[in-house]
């Protein structure tokens, strides 16, 4: 059997390592447009900032390792020119020497990935993207010697590079169309990642774009020009559907290639994976465009399986991810509010800002959590973490319980590891699930931080439970200051009618928020407290 | 409404403030033998080896703060002596005046603990526990000026004790009875820990008792007298069940108090929590003792939820649980394999040695984990995690796929969270999930550390695919060499017969087992591959 692979990185090499310990009698060619095969794709951000110092250290396989050990015949450099789908071929080209080759095959396998997106801004092919190992020898290159650096696009990809550049000492400009970095965040979990870049020295221009790249310099649609030695392009990557499209394969709404739940193509013996396919959602069953280094591994390898004949199907992503900024994880599973809201749903929302772990062992530090909820079902919808440590396990763990259909009051049930230096007796996550079942059965009525100004001008009175010293710190207009602990001694001091009440985070303002209510007041709870608040809304 | 609280850390106190949420109008009384409430229970070693340095860093409440908070009533320094059923009252008796007094109570919660067994052993009155902040004061002031230490026991808090003891600078010997610490996990697993201990200098003293303690040295089992200024007794705890007994309420086979899934006690009016209680196994049903925080935490406030008239049921437990010992994390959730066997079932093994993040980026360290599965459903029965961090997070998405009920093949479907620094794009949990879809399957067929030499008796020959360098620095003895990238090249080499086997950790080996089986050979992998099999037999 004649097996053809295009792409040499995630999906592509899963499905030939995979495919080779399945048949050991299959003809595997690997066909990569780049210079290089299995390479660390996540890791080239950190070699343009000098963390992962060894270029080689990027190269996971060569060609010849990958014969030795998997009979595979790898062919970089070469680049897959079209597909004749009634012969069963594929026209390869030598890129350096032009020459063309027909690579017959029984099962073809596209792994093409993603291609970045590159808007028609004058000066544009002056800047750099980052795919593959030569990009990152030109972005070395680039910025050696160079003082500024303009990197056009605040997603994964762009914080990334903006952080290694400045870790390289070039000072930088971060521009991001919208008003947040990591659009698939909610604005105030990013707060953080915005104060950090800014306390780190990078220029954060947010709701601004790039109008024209000059020689040394961008102009911005504020009018501003920023000096620029080097400027990169990262702002969101689209499948690669060249080959795909020109064979006449169908393709998704979203531009993808189309496969089904055995990754099969609208051609049977045509397969494809990772970037460059559109996945089925998790929660909705839409297709959607998720290019993520976990999903197109372990596509790849169910690729190899469906080809060896084993019984597999492919599963329906959740979109789990996480990304380093600066010493802050930033982690998400499902769906964001905002994008839920855009399709109609009024989810039940949790934000808490626990510790990573026991407050009293050294070293701990806060966590920003929130958690997103059909209030109909009680199922679990996302989750978004940002912290120094342990948002990750957070977001593994609930990215877990989604998939074991578990519910958000469930999550309070985990029995999760826990020593003071690792957890808490109650998990950040345990207490997320009690927060939903407080919410679910109507023991508690919280409020989020954007209705509070409303509701003031309703007539709410908003009670700040935090100690005076806190509220003197930074409070929200109108609030008035009792400390939960002179609640009971200083009853006649609670203002008349309907309340808001709140502390820090919102553990005091529960312990207020029952306590008045049994007194027969009408009291919510402000969702995540002052935190949240001023995160939000810039306080 | 009356409720009377005896006991006032974990599972008393969670009962105390969440009852006080739900019910403002009850009187609450918490009864605590200790001087303190709401202390840090496992923060108490580290504060014996400084590493939480101020005392008052372990006392999270006050009865003050509580008083003014929860508008709780809390009696430190004071004992229940006597319960009056049929009275509905409690008898307390205050340990400094010896002065009694009767409580009323509508509920009576138990949550006194477990206490620390006491081995008849002569002298065993000098030997010190680590119960509540009493015990880590005097540890503290017997630690001042000592110069060698004597710990029993190489449990949880045993080896907490002994490297904070070693952290005071103290000379440690731990002593442990059965051939391995942390009984909860597999002799081969804690075999990293072992050599930790020993590296950090701590004289350690397996398959070992005390046979008496004397005034500055204790007497061995072996015939050896140890150095001892301090002696620390950590052989386990039992549940505190003096009280309960006293009252007539009915006890568990296993010694601690019986309750049902609403944490009712034999008397509806009496409710119990935490170590003093026999909980339900998650995997079969029987009654078990877990003296873990986190479900004495959650029982604690279910008692309040039932008591407040709200709808719960208590959990069954899986045990999840993670230690630090000098760097390491070691974690475990379920059944281990000799708990498995001992009763009876012949769970499926898979041993894997993974990196917690991407080897590209700089610091990666070694896991060793261990997944227990059920060969007839594929139900995860147990999983064992030990490395210097990732421990608790592979861990805990273990436990929580338990609850979620998901197979160990799904485990391969995880969506887990991804970048460099933080995992792997096929994270350590998803190759659990493809060795254990390999091995069902019986793509692949593995053998265990332990039949290795019997397989070799009977004929087999092992092969080690490792590089020559890697052979040279030990090997399995027997075995012959022929690395994974010349077993193409080598095929008349590989020697005639059944075969086992094995690289490093048995990745190679299974690229080698797949070829040799295609050739028709009959192959098994060495699970956990040449690594298992060294920390096993000590090699």
């Amino acid at each position: 059997m004649n097996v053809v692979i295009i792409g040499g990185v995630a999906a592509g090499m899963s499905a030939a390592a995979r495919l080779r310990r399945l048949d050991e009698s299959a003809r595997i060619t690997v066909v990569e447009r780049s210079g290089h095969v299995s390479f660390a794709s996540c890791g080239l951000p950190y070699h343009v900032g000098g963390v992962i110092q060894e270029r080689s250290a990027l190269l996971l396989q060569t060609p010849d390792a990958l014969r030795a050990k998997f009979d595979l015949d790898v062919r970089v450099g070469t680049e897959a020119v079209r597909i004749d789908r009634e012969g069963r071929r594929v026209v390869i080209r030598h890129l350096e020497s032009g020459q063309e080759e027909e690579l017959p095959y029984d099962a073809l396998v596209l792994a093409p990935g993603a291609r970045p997106v590159r808007p028609p801004i004058p000066g544009i092919e002056r800047a750099l993207a980052l795919r593959d190992v030569e990009d990152t020898d030109a972005m070395v290159a680039a910025a050696r010697g160079a003082r500024t650096a303009v990197v056009v696009g605040g997603g994964f990809i762009g914080l990334e590079v903006a952080e290694n550049l400045l870790h390289r000492g070039l000072a930088v400009t971060l521009v991001e169309a919208t008003a947040q970095v990591l659009a698939p965040l909610d604005p105030e979990m990013v707060a953080p990642v915005h104060r950090v870049l800014r306390e780190a020295g990078i220029d954060l221009r947010l709701s601004t774009s790039v109008t024209a790249i000059g020689e040394d310099a961008v102009q911005l649609s504020t009018g501003d020009h920023v000096p620029a030695d080097v400027v990169v392009a990262a702002i969101g990557v689209r499948p690669e559907t060249t080959l795909a499209e020109a064979a006449g394969l169908e393709l998704g709404e979203r531009g993808g290639i189309l496969v089904d739940d055995r990754l099969q193509t609208s051609d049977p013996a045509i397969y494809a994976a990772g970037d460059a396919v559109e996945k089925r959602d998790a929660l909705d069953g839409s297709d959607v465009l998720v290019p993520l280094a976990n999903t197109a591994n372990l596509q790849g390898r169910r690729i190899a399986d469906v080809i060896a004949g084993r019984e597999v199907s492919d599963r329906p992503v959740l979109g789990t991810a996480v990304v380093g900024v600066l010493g802050l994880q930033v982690a998400t599973v499902g769906w964001s509010e905002k994008r839920l809201r855009a399709a109609g749903h009024e989810p039940r929302i949790i934000h808490t800002h626990p510790l990573n772990h026991a407050g009293y062992y050294p070293g701990a530090t806060a966590l920003a959590l929130k958690l997103l909820v059909d209030p109909e079902t009680d199922a679990i919808l996302g989750a978004q973490a940002v912290g120094r440590e342990g948002a990750d396990k957070r977001i593994d763990v609930i990215a877990t319980a989604m998939r074991g259909g578990l519910t958000a009051r469930e999550l309070a049930e985990l029995e999760l590891s826990y020593a003071p230096q690792f957890g808490s007796a109650k998990d950040p996550v345990n207490m997320l699930g009690f927060v939903d079942e407080n919410l679910a059965t109507r023991l508690e009525v919280t409020v989020q931080w954007h209705e509070v100004a409303a509701a003031q001008e309703a007539g709410e009175v908003v009670l700040d439970v935090r100690t005076p010293e806190e509220f003197a710190r930074g409070a929200i207009p109108g609030a008035v200051n009792i400390p939960v602990d002179e609640l009971r001694s200083r009853a006649d001091d609670v203002p008349e009618g309907d309340l808001i009440v709140h502390c820090a985070v919102g553990i005091r303002a529960h312990v207020a928020a029952q306590l008045l209510g049994q007194q027969g007041r009408r009291v919510r709870n402000l969702d995540g407290g002052y935190t949240t608040w001023a995160a939000a809304t810039g306080a």
